[in-house]
């Protein structure tokens, strides 16, 4: 059994974690930390009486493998001795997310506190790294609409099929992205009937999406990414459009997408016929509620061949498969597992 | 392995059942029949991909056990070809949920297709016929809100503790609980900012709560029972009121209620206590949302000292504990299993 | 032009009293007060650039009429000023509501500064006290629930219909219900998927609600009262439950409503048929959607006459006719206007 | 008073003109028609008792402007005898949108029944086409999309600020923007937890923005357009991107928008500046909750200097400005009034 250990838990993606660690078949929890001395009832109703505890972050001791999900640059501190003590770390946050240490800093704002970690680090899309992921001590997992938009692009960057400094992403977030923290505009009243756009240039996630799509493009892609916050709790959707540079069709784009994902379990290439005759055909795009609180990542696109662009949708819930349970697929190679175990659950229909 | 069919697997309430027991360790699911011809991810995008497929009604074979998600009478119909080759059959519908056939007709105004069938069938609430569950082969698998209700209030009834003429139950539903059947009054337009009084006298499952707690008490029980639709998808409330017969406390309910349930995983006493200067335990009652997608119930209570009245909460998934996952509960033990197999999972915060 | 003031508008009652008489035909708005000093979009983005500003509430000058939305018991100590010096006071709180002093104090945990003040002033049910109302400089504008409970259940308290020690009502409330202070059960990942009982015993508007229906009955009624957020923003239920004292039928019982509001028109009885073969005449009940941001009251209603009891559903706005609105048709009472002026518009479909 | 029609006002955008025209000080709704025999309370719950009735719509008299709400094509063919009357035309719908005939069979896949009127009428955006709206007797309303865009964009097109053919805008409707008719992606269990991308390329809206943005920068505009559903019920919003063609700063920006717009009541600029430090002054930008229900469209914008992208954001009520109300301002136009007049109200908050 893998004893893992989860620093962070009484926020949103620390109790992802939990949640499905609890019933992963190879791992043993040893330990999920919170700062304040309410009850994990208090956090999290689905846990109520069934004997889980919190310890305090004192308390948390060595293990195999910890998630952290705590505040930028606390992770860096605190996941040393957990190092040195012999166990791998995998980061939900942003520590280690870029290669770049200057761009780092002038990101978030402050100091990097070890670079060398950040060096260390791999980036956490499995499907890009995962040969690095199985040798790797310390994950940098990817900020949850980096997930959804780097994979919606990476056929197109690889492929160098892309005008890479015309790329537009729109990112729609469910409030879960936004974490527990109270704030007026995730007041229920406020937002309920409401969508509200933030971070809308510059978003920190676009620096992660520039620096993957780069790599694989062998050449700069520029980002133009910008987000807004829609009423539902759980999922996000990206909507990445781009410049074709060539002339292409929906059917060999979508080829390409299953064969660039053909060995990707939790990857769907949403292929449905734009047959307008046919009622059940209608919208052969991604849904977000099909992948909610799941590992899986739906994606569809299209191509307006009169005006040339291209437009690929991608859905991803952000603590799931863009977050604590992508985390766990890692953590599954890190140790060697098929790394679909524990995470081989159906979305719910209706969510 | 048990050989599993389900009939009728196009709505949400056999689709629940299949989206389960396709990942239960004890199963093999041999076919999910759907009268349509359109492909199963045209109904549950969460199938997407997953190898799965329909077929026609008339394709279905005997098998161990058969669940039937259909309209009511059709079951009765259906289920009996099933029987002979010596399937055992799970009504998720309301066919054999009544012991008394007048009362049926006319709960459901048409004439039973075979009332044999009915006698020999036991209702699925395992928390009250364990036993003759695990000795019989029709299962009348109750309604949602029975489920929720009954529950709710066999504590109180079996203890005689309460007027028994005077009970009162409102019932919250999801609109899942309406089924996938489309509706002007559940056009996402006319129901998102809504609340929605229907079947308000006289609804169908206040009969079956009325058996069942009258078998508790040995009495005639009488319950006065009446349902809204609110705007979430997944997750039913019930709120039940009644009249203690003699003085009682708080505490002294809640540990009848945990004594009543010590041996049932799947329910819960929701028991925090009522310290308002504890500012993480406010709101010490069920919430839905912490039972969605799950087969566990939640309930808590409350009791108005000063006027004389306890109301008594409960809640649980429409179409999980108070349908198709309870149908797998039943299953489990029809067929000797430890009755926890395929649904010890937690449920999903924020949901 | 009735010379106003709005003390406390950066919550949501007080700036929904603000919104309306901003267009009041016979109302000039002087000052509306904010403690913060953050501008009224901040709160009130609907308000962006219309030449609006808070005042400080040392700013708030003397005026016809002063609006109160500030905490319990401060109404009390603030409002005197402004009567010294002519102004008519209209308290969208509690301080208030309750004729009995010791009541009060018990309910509200308080001494209540001023009681002369709350014996002076008239409880604000214009269709129970329009006199009072027309010569009174006090008004108690009632709770939401309180509003919706007591038109529910006048008509039957004063014909004494109905067993006065067995009423129960289940009180369904949207979000702005619980107002504008950031509350983690009001974050919005935690409610958009729930429904959240709360106050489920000894809810303070009870016991507006006894007061009111027992001086109706001239006898002692007793309310039993429970409450559930559910995420709708706008709008509440209340469903109002009791034993009738003779056989009714439902016809009976809406033409008694109907009598009894007959000069009421923010009032409407829903005497829709239940004639199920008509597919247009299901739910022949009240919808909170209708009446949102609205000063109107839908009262619909059924009868179990096999087991004998009553359901009346009573729809408004927990700030529209629950709260501010109905101040303001209190205030065209004391001022001698026609009592619709400024709120006779119509309710928004779809919500 | 002016006498206007209604001819089809049982959807949503018939009877939101209904709402608002029974309120204006110079109409006489004269007539509102309804191919079904159910009364105007099944479809409007709002007009509850409230004296209005349905005529069929052979029943549809002369009168001094009508307002058509119905499907595409039938417009043209009904009209044509109230023009012969003398009644003025707004088409709520589709049929007079587009300038050029072979586009417009194109994109509505049918033969134009009558292009001269088509010719004859005016596109309905009075910040453009004030003076022509003033002098015409029929109107082309635009679509919500297209009005939010155009809107969003008709500044830097006029001052040819942008790159021209790579406008990328995407579209977040609520499902209001979808109509009544009964649909299983709108079924409320399907939608209530999800987002979903519809008509990605080739939008229909796409070639009246084209159409507008090309005459105002008397150029070709090409505009890359996809659209969403979102949980909501009224409201769109669209991000409109693009790239400029010289460096430009947000307050260039934001004063060339507030110039344009200087002389327009309902547009109003979201002037709100990025100071991070100053907590309440987060999300500068615009809200579609608060101009739900009313005629006011809000813009706001940003510019990623690094990136070099211009993102502006436009929201607007697809039934209101977008819609049946923008068609109540071009009727005020058309007759002389104050544009304002009968649509002079303040958003609801919270809605």
């Amino acid at each position: 059994m893998i004893k893992v250990g989860i620093y962070g838990a009484s926020g949103y993606m620390g109790s992802e974690a939990l949640r499905v660690l609890l019933k992963h078949p190879n791992v043993s929890v040893e330990w999920a930390t919170s700062r304040s001395d309410a009850p994990i009832e208090h956090y999290h109703k689905n846990f109520y009486d069934r004997g889980l505890k919190f310890v305090r972050p004192s308390e948390a001791m060595p293990c195999d493998v910890a998630f952290f999900a705590i505040p930028t640059g606390l992770t860096t501190e605190v996941c040393q001795s957990f190092l040195k003590n012999g166990s791998k770390v995998i980061d939900l946050g942003a520590d280690f997310r870029l290669n770049n240490k200057e761009e780092w800093e002038n990101v978030y704002q402050k100091i990097h506190p070890n670079w060398k970690l950040s060096e260390e680090a791999v980036y956490g899309i499995c499907e890009l790294h995962r040969n690095e992921i199985s040798k790797t001590r310390i994950i940098a997992n990817p900020g949850c609409f980096s997930s959804s938009s780097i994979l919606a692009l990476a056929p197109l960057a690889s492929e160098r099929l892309i005008d890479f400094d015309k790329i537009i992403v729109d990112g729609l977030s469910g409030t879960v992205g936004a974490g527990s923290d109270l704030d007026l505009a995730l007041h229920h009243p406020e937002i309920t009937n409401n969508i509200l756009p933030y971070n809308v240039v510059n978003h920190r996630h676009s620096y992660e999406i520039e620096q993957e799509l780069s790599l694989l493009a062998g050449d700069t892609v520029i980002v133009n990414f910008s987000s807004c916050y829609v009423p539902i709790s759980r999922g996000i959707l990206t909507i990445n459009h781009c410049f074709p540079t060539k002339a292409l069709k929906r059917n060999e784009l979508l080829d390409l997408y299953k064969e660039f994902y053909k060995d990707e379990y939790f990857i769907k290439i949403i292929d449905i016929p734009k047959d307008e005759n046919a009622s059940w055909n209608y919208l052969p795009y991604p849904w977000v509620a099909a992948v909610s609180a799941t590992n899986f990542c739906h994606i569809g696109l299209d191509i307006d061949e009169k005006r040339n662009r291209i437009v690929v949708y991608s859905v991803l819930d952000s603590i799931g498969k863009g977050g604590a349970l992508a985390g766990i697929q890692n953590m599954n190679i890190m140790f060697g597992l098929d790394e679909k175990t524990g995470l081989d659950f159906y979305g719910i229909h209706p969510y």
